[in-house]
């Protein structure tokens, strides 16, 4: 057990780098922990001039094409820190699983658009494709949930999946601040993208959702299923009202194993306030599994960056050095079943609703109405004065005060819901479209 | 691959027939996820007529003595859930391991007593010795700290390693209730023993920190080196006061690495609220380790109970089933290191300490030069004004009113605190013994 295991590593960014200083940090504790000496033996990256952290690289094979080095270095585990579903991560994923080599990989986009046959090629060749940092950074989900979850039937997975989103949201709240504000100081520290579309709109949530939902119910990965809402258009005013109702605001990713099929989804959630997750603050992320043995399970830790994401990568070749060899999905996965969506309509849940009433008698009536026509049942509701600063055109063409009604509702179906709120706007009762934010209740 | 795994279970208690419920709710999902059929072959437990949660035993070899199971029965892995750290518990898990045979047990006792003799009975028998239950119930943080930390340097593990504690100091909190009227209550419930004194004394905590810093730092199993201090003097006043400074009080357990060694303790704590463990309530449990790549993580779920424990026995025999067989205690045992103990002495943290001063004149300043003196800077102060209910005796014999006085201080040797804790008592400032709580900051 004492010869050393030989890594490839592809994609020499952050995390890359980030392994290169954990393995030279700590290279005698890793090959005790692991039973084998860890060996850096080939890199491959796109420019071999740049800096990498320090790290003398010389020693290293220096491929130029990841897939040439899947294909021909002389190495045991292939680590795929490149990123994205297409292009030189695939083909060098690829390469490397129909070789026979064991793949550990960052790239949540590569697993949730083509996780089910990556999984089925690893198992025909009988190798590791282990994602741990994958999904939620530093958080050792995929093995909570692959291993330590075994003997549970899982009904439920939830998280707090992107850091940015985190930030942002707590931010808003705890400087009292508008999105487009704290969303450029966000830029400027670094926590988001130049274009952050991808994060702000929840996809990049939804590919570890897509993972999990393939981990928690043993279905094939299905990101198309899932139903996905950013945060752009929650306002301040909204962060506030929750907070008055005793709720705060997250971007949740969800999937829910329901009569009808399994709801995956993404969408700004309000929690309730001293819940474990409620309490998940700035770039932090958390998962949360309800398991029928295990019952409520939650991890909180670092979402990303390059120290806590190496220490999953990490996680991941030690497994391998053990002669660990997972299935990737806990199950078999020629025993991955097809995935049946339960449609967003067929929801079940609390809601937020914000309206900006006109301010005349009888509006508050027939909105109430028209709830319970829908048979929705209103929970709780916070009324403010006439907004005087917001004079909205009616549709009839004249200029009216408005008055925010706030309210919380007990559980209702999503499709009753959507009724509801389009016969509100309708009808005329409204300035400016309703906000409607989901509830989970915990 | 398709071999049953056959296992023998000794203690039929809750937890026992827990995993019998898991076993029959969930036989096929555990064969796929574990790849071979688990098939109970011997049980052993003292009562024979006892009902076993509607089991039908009469299939399997039945034992009343566990050792004898041990010795003699056709199985593949020993589960031991008898508990207590001498007696049939240690016996029937030595000869176990002396025959070869796999071990899973969730009996924190016997690991924090003899961990590291069995640990090295288990290493050289080439066989494993799983103990996921006996730290934290359904949490895995055994696996998490084993395995997915591997790439880790670990400073700090910390944890409520204790359900009926938290429970008891929660309900004070949330209805301002005595320690003495919550604990009745909480034993009514069977959130506590007829005899607490394990649980609130911190003994039950000590057993798991024992665990849990061998897991951190690789060093021998040291119970006796624990400094612990139970729940029992925690009064409804200092709950409320630390609420009003903006913290609650916890039990908690830490291990810490420091400059003299390795400090091991367990005692009431001032948890900042708003910090994630500060809302783990009720009978949940968590724990936080901090890693040097992973940086900080926490797990929060049910530290007890037939179920959650039954979760994670099973989370250690699919690990055997899958052929998987770690390092107890995540580096070989013949290598675990000599246990280097710092003194509670040379603890260094912020402390909240509650006097009953003597209502007169200068006492405050005296009380604040024996705290400069000591070299102990004072954060925040409450004082009230005089208790007119509270008429103490003075030393010289007069009766006085006397006024609480609150205060935390920054960051101090425990060495200088406990010194002016005795000159104040000494000098005959206060009525009643000075209560002093620690406070952990994160």
């Amino acid at each position: 057990m004492n010869q050393p295991v030989k890594l490839g590593i592809a994609g020499l960014g952050t995390v890359g780098v980030g392994v290169l200083d954990m393995i030279s940090r700590h290279k005698d504790l890793l090959a005790v922990r692991a039973g084998r000496p860890l060996e850096v033996v080939a890199v491959s990256a796109r420019d071999r001039s740049k800096p990498r952290g320090g790290h003398d690289l010389s020693d290293m094979d220096w491929y130029d094409d990841p897939a040439e080095m899947a294909r021909s270095a002389g190495i045991d585990v292939f680590v795929e820190l490149i990123g994205a579903e297409e292009g030189a991560a695939r083909l060098a994923v690829e390469a490397a699983l129909e070789r026979g080599l064991h793949v550990v990989t960052a790239n949540k986009a590569l697993l949730a658009v083509h996780g089910t046959k990556l999984a089925r090629l690893a198992e025909d060749r009988g190798v590791a494709l282990n994602f741990e940092a994958a999904v939620a950074g530093g958080i050792p989900i995929v093995k909570a949930m692959r291993e330590s979850l075994s003997g549970n039937g899982i009904r439920k997975v939830f998280g707090i999946l992107n850091g940015t989103c985190n930030y942002i949201l707590t931010k808003m709240d705890t400087d009292s601040r508008d999105f487009a504000d704290v969303l450029k100081e966000a830029q400027d520290l670094g926590y988001a993208e130049a274009d952050p579309a991808f994060d702000i709109g929840g996809h990049d949530a939804a590919h570890k959702v897509a993972c999990l939902t393939a981990l928690a119910f043993g279905t094939e990965v299905s990101l198309d299923s899932i139903y996905i809402e950013g945060i752009e258009h929650i306002q301040l005013q909204d962060i506030r009202n929750a907070a008055d109702l005793g709720y705060k605001i997250k971007l949740l990713g969800v999937a829910l194993e329901t009569d009808d099929g399994i709801e995956q989804r993404v969408h700004p959630t309000l929690v309730p306030k001293g819940s474990p997750i409620a309490e998940v603050d700035g770039v932090f992320n958390a998962v949360g599994v309800h398991g029928d043995f295990a019952d409520d399970l939650m991890l909180v830790g670092r979402g990303a960056g390059a120290h806590p994401t190496a220490s999953s990568v990490m996680s991941d070749i030690c497994d391998i050095a053990r002669g660990v060899v997972l299935q990737p999905f806990g199950v078999p996965a020629s025993r991955l079943q097809p995935y049946k969506r339960a449609r967003m309509r067929a929801h079940e849940g609390g809601y937020y609703v914000a309206l900006e009433l006109f301010d005349r008698s009888g509006e508050v009536a027939a909105v109430a109405r028209i709830f319970a026509d829908n048979n929705i049942s209103i929970e709780s509701i916070v009324q403010r004065g006439p907004a005087s600063l917001s004079v909205h055109e009616h549709h009839d063409g004249s200029a009216r005060d408005t008055a925010p009604f706030i309210l919380i509702t007990h559980d209702t179906l999503e499709s009753a819901m959507r009724a509801a709120l389009e016969a509100i706007t309708e009808q005329g009762h409204v300035a400016v479209p309703p906000r409607m934010i989901r509830i989970e209740r915990f």
